[in-house]
């Protein structure tokens, strides 16, 4: 959360006392500046989403206060491997985000530079494909255990975990925020890249 | 398939015979065309990936040739919301496809132009999140159909609907080298627009 407090900053500095730092010949360029701020807000949230959606899943758990002789009520993410597979990828892209802000900022004290530009782009990208697999999935099977399945005769899950249910549906829907933030991520370094001024 | 002998005749006549389209000013930026014509080879290539992807989905279907008093033992995509999800989708993704290859014959013919390139790689990006959301939610699907659940009692029903599963399968295979594709075109269009020459 300091990176936060950082942000307006570094910002302030590079706008008013230090304008050695832009050393590109453009002027009339100053949406870029916004634009590459708003990536860096909008990459916090991206964290904060999927860091949710990680711990959620991670931490979803119900055991049912009774038992029989033949199964032992009890379901966790690890049930199933779609929602390992969910953790595991949902904290890759949290630590990707983290580790991509620094470059943001990069972007922020030099909007007119393409590389860092590039970069974030091309490496967005690959986590958005991630996220959103990841993502999809975990909603796939979210939905097998609201509904279940007629043909296959797999019964809803969720009439007896509701709360593991409720769990698994939330952290999905925080995944779906952080692929809708890539989504803006990429198109506007896209923006970016493609206009000239 | 026409469009597949048109595109090197129209790359030809826009290098040898009317040079007077290119109005770039810079002239050491020729691999920007030859990415251009890669784009378009790729494009091809995804629209049969997804075709084949709704194709194989819709179309697979399987009844055992025997039956009890409870169960129908037939299987086929609109048992599960999923695979009809993924045939629409794939559907979708490819006359995208399709409607994108005149844009992509533009950026041949003027590889400079960023107007293009920039709606192509915007749309590119919302369609490779479709087609990873329908890919991985069916692979999630396909695997529970395989492997089963015992936590949540489901069963694997590829031992009995063996061809049924073989196909789904294939279908998602194919959409996963549709949504490759889709991370390529998007590399590929980030590097035009980033670069200078």
């Amino acid at each position: 959360m300091s990176t936060t407090i950082d942000m307006p900053g570094s910002s302030k500095a590079a706008k008013a006392g230090k304008p050695v730092l832009v050393t590109t010949p453009s002027r009339p360029g100053g949406w870029k500046k916004g634009v590459a701020i708003m990536d860096f807000i909008l990459r916090l949230g991206a964290i904060a989403a999927a860091l949710g959606a990680a711990a959620t899943m991670g931490l979803s758990d119900q055991t049912l206060p009774f038992f029989t002789q033949f199964f032992q009520f009890e379901a966790s993410y690890d049930s199933f491997t779609t929602f390992q597979f969910f953790v595991i990828t949902m904290a890759l892209v949290a630590g990707y985000l983290v580790l991509s802000l620094p470059l943001s900022i990069v972007a922020v004290v030099r909007p007119h530079a393409a590389g860092p530009r590039l970069f974030l782009i091309i490496l967005d990208t690959v986590f958005l494909t991630l996220a959103t697999a990841s993502g999809a999935s975990a909603a796939s099977i979210v939905y097998l255990a609201h509904n279940g399945n007629q043909d296959t005769n797999w019964i809803a899950i969720c009439n007896q975990f509701g709360d593991f249910c409720a769990q698994t549906s939330g952290a999905v829907v925080s995944s779906l925020v952080a692929v809708l933030v890539f989504v803006l991520l990429i198109v506007m370094s896209a923006l970016v890249l493609g206009k000239k001024h």
